[in-house]
């Protein structure tokens, strides 16, 4: 049977890093007889232009349907100034928590061939290969009362609130020792329990779940000293499982650490492994366009889609490696280029990528 | 008149570091004739071990009558277990709040002559000199409603609340454009506007408090980028304004861009300037009464009180001087120690720094 794959190229850069993505993943359909059958829609600012809306819900039916979901990214400057619920971000939250798309997988790797690019010592970061499981439809990004309003003495408030139950902390908090046991075997679990309720009850209930991962090593640390930890030992980390505000903060300063975001992708699971797949960058508008971007960030998304939507691994595995063999080429996109190497536009990277598939 | 210090050594290595930070301050109080009376209490774990809790009322009220405080640090494994209102850091969280100490005043420099110390790369730290400005007694640490109950379906449930008003995010937004002026004139205020409600109040009462900084060049940040971009380029930081728990993350994440910790003030101040001083770094128990720990950032906390609630420049100025001179010296304790440095304990490097003063 045909599986469904729907694609969203979004916003900014979105279309063209997916464009090259796409050709990849054709490729991989046609070698591999994996059965996909893509559509394409919008999300984002794409969206709220043709729909007047960052998610239809002709468009989330569609996304229901699907098998998995490629998704270029969201947002830009000309949307900054609508009101919050046509704001482009607002399209990905609601697809995020309407599709149960509460794990979501960030990996922090630092490739060999771009040890260069990082801001820190090569010594600190070599061989770095961290995974950030963050939970991403609960916690402060949903919870409810979320209001502003006038006090009675003139003044405005704000407040959001942050709820995290048992069974959200129970499904991510198995997300993060599975994931453990392919790897390392270390889960260091993130919150703020000395001052957060819902930091208290997230590590008494990792503590359960730890009780089914015996050959599984857990730690807990507070969020302020991970914050640290990064910057200082980043390799003491195999993953780290953390609540969706800390996982936002947390995974984009390990992405950082490898120097090169634009060859990091993610994965956002439901309970059944449907996911959408997204590069961990932005849409970056400033470079929109002009043919200049990183693809590989996009592509390595698909190969996370075929691994973990689809179970096919080696279709999986070739597609990182023909990425590996174009990093070995001295092939780079601005972003990660050096001297000594030949600079290529975006296209022209993900030709390369279908070449050594 | 005589001006009341009240100085609290605290747990783990607090009475090692804060001696010796007395030893300076005394010193400081004869050479400039400052008018000091130096008084002592207890915080946090040793608060709790001679009152039975935390903070006692009493410790409290001579808080209040104090015209500023001198800590050490407070926590350590033995008092983990207890209940949440007894624990260490509810100490210092009280005395936070019920002295209104909203202004945390976070200091990220690098030392020239530990420019080696940092995980970062000398070209990307080298003259690092950031001031993270955290607001220190609202948001989510002290928001309500905040608990633990069962649902019907017998699952666990906890929340938090985060709120701000309006004049809680000016009061803190006027101490980020203050500093800023007195630096260089450049202020990042981080939010998560696109995401929480309380950080869109956050961002359009900064921008309302910038009308009366003209000369204050203003940006927004949100808080998942600002973690990047502390790794990728700190430098392009001044001060930056941020709540309690992003400034809480945040500036731990800065402070380890030097690599030195065991070299960092911090001041925590109220509407009057009155404030609270302590080094950023922990109480450090597996350390504690070896002798071994860096006084330095106690001593360079002395400094910050007496610049900002004393106005007392030209002694505090001098402390800032000794410290650069012992550094000069080659003096180091083991958290900064190097090849070719002479490796000093706790006494000395504070007895180094008095006859420098
Ligand atoms: C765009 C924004 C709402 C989003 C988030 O905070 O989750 C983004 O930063 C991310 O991490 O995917
Ligand atoms: C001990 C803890 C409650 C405290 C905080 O989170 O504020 C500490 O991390 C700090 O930054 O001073």
């Amino acid at each position: 049977m045909s599986k469904q794959i729907l694609v969203f190229p979004g916003d900014g850069i979105g279309p063209e890093i997916v464009a090259e993505a796409v050709k990849v993943l054709e490729v991989a359909n046609d070698k591999y007889a994996l059965g996909f059958e893509l559509s394409y829609d919008e999300l984002g600012g794409a969206a709220y232009e043709k729909y007047g809306t960052p998610l239809a819900d002709e468009t989330l039916e569609r996304a229901r349907a699907a098998d998995a979901i490629l998704l270029g990214a969201v947002g830009g400057p000309q949307w900054d100034n609508l009101d919050r619920p046509l704001r482009p971000e607002m399209g990905l939250l609601k697809i995020r928590s309407q599709l149960g798309l509460f794990g979501n997988l960030r990996p922090a790797l630092l490739y060999p061939q771009l040890a260069g690019a990082s801001s820190l010592k090569p010594e600190i970061v070599a061989g770095l290969d961290i995974l950030i499981v963050r939970e991403l439809t609960g916690g402060i990004y949903f919870g409810s009362p979320r209001e502003l309003r006038t006090l009675e003495n003139g003044e405005r408030y704000a407040l959001d609130t942050l709820p995290y139950s048992e069974s959200e902390i129970r499904r991510i908090a198995k997300v993060g020792f599975d994931m453990a046991r392919l790897r390392g075997k270390k889960l260091c679990s993130v919150d703020k329990a000395n001052v957060l309720e819902s930091s208290r009850l997230w590590r008494a209930v990792v503590e359960e779940v730890a009780k089914d991962y015996p050959d599984v090593e857990l730690s807990h640390m507070y969020v302020d000293n991970a914050a640290m930890q990064l910057v200082r030992a980043p390799k003491q980390f195999d993953v780290v499982v953390t609540d969706n505000m800390f996982g936002d903060i947390l995974s984009d300063e390990a992405s950082m650490l490898t120097g090169s975001i634009g060859m990091l992708p993610s994965a956002s699971l439901d309970a059944n492994n449907k996911g959408m797949y997204e590069p961990c960058h932005g849409s970056a508008p400033d470079i929109a366009g002009k043919g200049i971007a990183n693809p590989l960030a996009t592509i390595l998304s698909v190969s996370m889609m075929l691994r973990y939507s689809f179970g096919q691994l080696e279709a999986a595995d070739a597609i990182e490696r023909a990425v590996g063999n174009v990093l070995d080429q001295g092939l780079r996109t601005g972003d990660i280029w050096s001297e000594g190497c030949q600079k290529v536009g975006t296209r022209e990277m993900g030709d390369a990528v279908v070449a050594a598939l």
